[in-house]
């Protein structure tokens, strides 16, 4: 299948919502679709798009994977109530956790929290609902990516000979298909959605568990969450593409009352990028540098060490894993 | 045992010399001492004074254990013949990285490397040379950092309660044990010693191994001695206490010609520090930052991501490990 790219200073946003939404209700009849809201600008636009086509047969959910940042279920739901859309926070911890526990390969990390979504979480969410379609907002990224093994997207499943409906029971509706990022946040702001969702910064697919070397536990996902929101919040008014803190998992020596002690390092990474094909570091100022290391060593428990990364992309990818 | 401590500022050089000369010429008599040297001011001053006490009946050597920094065995042993010491360079990487091989505990990395020294390396040499003491450069810091719990250096035996005479069957003499860093700088002035010498950089007792999170394995120590020797390089005119480069075990994401591939890690520590007892990092500027990233992303083989650190000691140490 040959994907046509419509690149955002193409892009006739009107035009192109219109047609999409046109789209959605033909393919969804009177049925009903469901759509996983992650908060991100892709789950976002696709949300609107779905509300706009299907009003009330469109069931919006967040999934609490246990992966997300602080208070980011909740925040997400407000920013959606606030324009008429009601979103269902689902806690499904537990699944995940347990789909995770003991993996270590980012491989089979990933695979296992794309698993625990589509069949675990989702495929019981579709059945109970009754829905037969998935919107999702797949975008050409993500596809190029997985396809020239790049990265594995959580979200591609056709582009890799998966049929979800075979495999899930389920129709995967992705009206984004032929956008990048940049003509994604085109259309938010002309769906009218609030500043805090078209410039978000981006987070990945499996979320803060990208940001966690080695295994992946309530445990230690709740240090890097710590770690998330000192480094969001100290760096909140740096011009930068992405910024995160990411937890290692080898141990280094350090010395707490005067006796060593054994603990973990926390890397910030922050990233200047137009396209997220290529990326420089922030050159941050000292003072910020300061900060951010006594903070994640007072704040954060277990934490002794604190780097910047100071190399490229390439050879380096943006997020650790 | 208590010692007691002589401050740099009240050290007469001079008399200390010819007072520890005269001790340790007491102390073996007719007999041969044999002293290891490992580059660092510590033992070369001990070697200087063990050469003034006892002349050829010092048998100095330098243990290649393979941990080495490149060209470290040739260089230190070319210093020491310009000052009418000959020093045997003694290939022993085989035992130690036996010794080493499937350890990834940072404890058990530096005892394997102190047994290994002290009981197969040394004992044999001792044995087999007929000599009945060993001169060594322990000081103070290292005494009280091991009896602190802080680190075990590799040089404290009698203060652990090891005798060594009935462990590995020979004496050891320790003339600096009253002395600190800047003491053993100020004696290594008196003695004649270069530059090179008293104004080297700290390196750390288990040499590289230190710097290698993980197994340590020939081709490890290669990969952070190529990182070291850029390290060194890039930075050996910048006004630091210490800097060094050290290889992770976690693996990261990594790009090369537009493919995903997995790689490693090195973190680049530059300290500023007194006394090494705090320290902070040097804010290099933005330029070095950027050419020690791009040197060791293309010349370090596996290498795909590069971090400066920016906590303090405490609580972290200057070392990795």
């Amino acid at each position: 299948m040959r994907i046509v790219e419509i690149p955002a200073r193409k892009l006739d946003a009107r035009a192109f919502i219109s047609e999409k939404a046109q789209e959605i209700s033909d393919t969804v009849g009177d049925g009903t679709a469901i759509t996983a809201l992650s908060g991100g600008v892709d789950s976002s636009v696709v949300t609107r798009l779905g509300g706009l086509a299907l009003g009330s047969r469109l069931k919006a959910y967040f999934i609490n994977n246990g992966l997300m940042r602080k208070d980011e279920p909740q925040s997400v739901a407000r920013v959606f109530r606030r324009i008429g859309i009601r979103v269902e926070v689902l806690d499904a911890q537990k699944p995940f956790f347990d789909a995770l526990k003991g993996l270590r390969d980012p491989e089979e990390k990933r695979e296992a929290i794309t698993q625990t979504f589509y069949k675990k979480v989702f495929g019981q969410l579709v059945k109970s609902s009754g829905a037969r379609f998935l919107l999702q907002g797949t975008i050409l990224t993500d596809v190029e990516e997985t396809v020239a093994g790049v990265k594995r997207q959580h979200n591609v499943l056709e582009q890799l000979g998966v049929d979800p409906q075979a495999a899930f029971g389920y129709g995967i509706i992705e009206p984004l298909l032929q956008l990048r990022k940049d003509g994604v946040r085109k259309l938010a702001k002309a769906l009218g959605l609030p500043v805090s969702v078209y410039k978000r910064m981006p987070f990945p697919g499996p979320a803060l568990a990208a940001r966690v070397v080695g295994e992946v536990t309530p445990e230690r996902v709740e240090v890097v969450r710590a770690a998330t929101a000192i480094v969001e919040s100290e760096l909140r008014n740096v011009r930068a593409f992405q910024y995160m803190a990411i937890l290692h998992d080898d141990q280094f020596a350090g010395m707490r009352d005067g006796k060593r002690e054994f603990g973990r390092q926390i890397e910030v990474r922050c990233w200047s990028s137009v396209d997220a094909r290529t990326a420089k570091p922030v050159w941050l100022p000292r003072r910020e540098l300061q900060r951010l290391a006594a903070r994640l060593t007072r704040e954060v428990p277990g934490i002794v060490s604190v780097t910047y990364n100071i190399a490229s992309k390439p050879p380096s990818t943006m997020e650790a894993v």
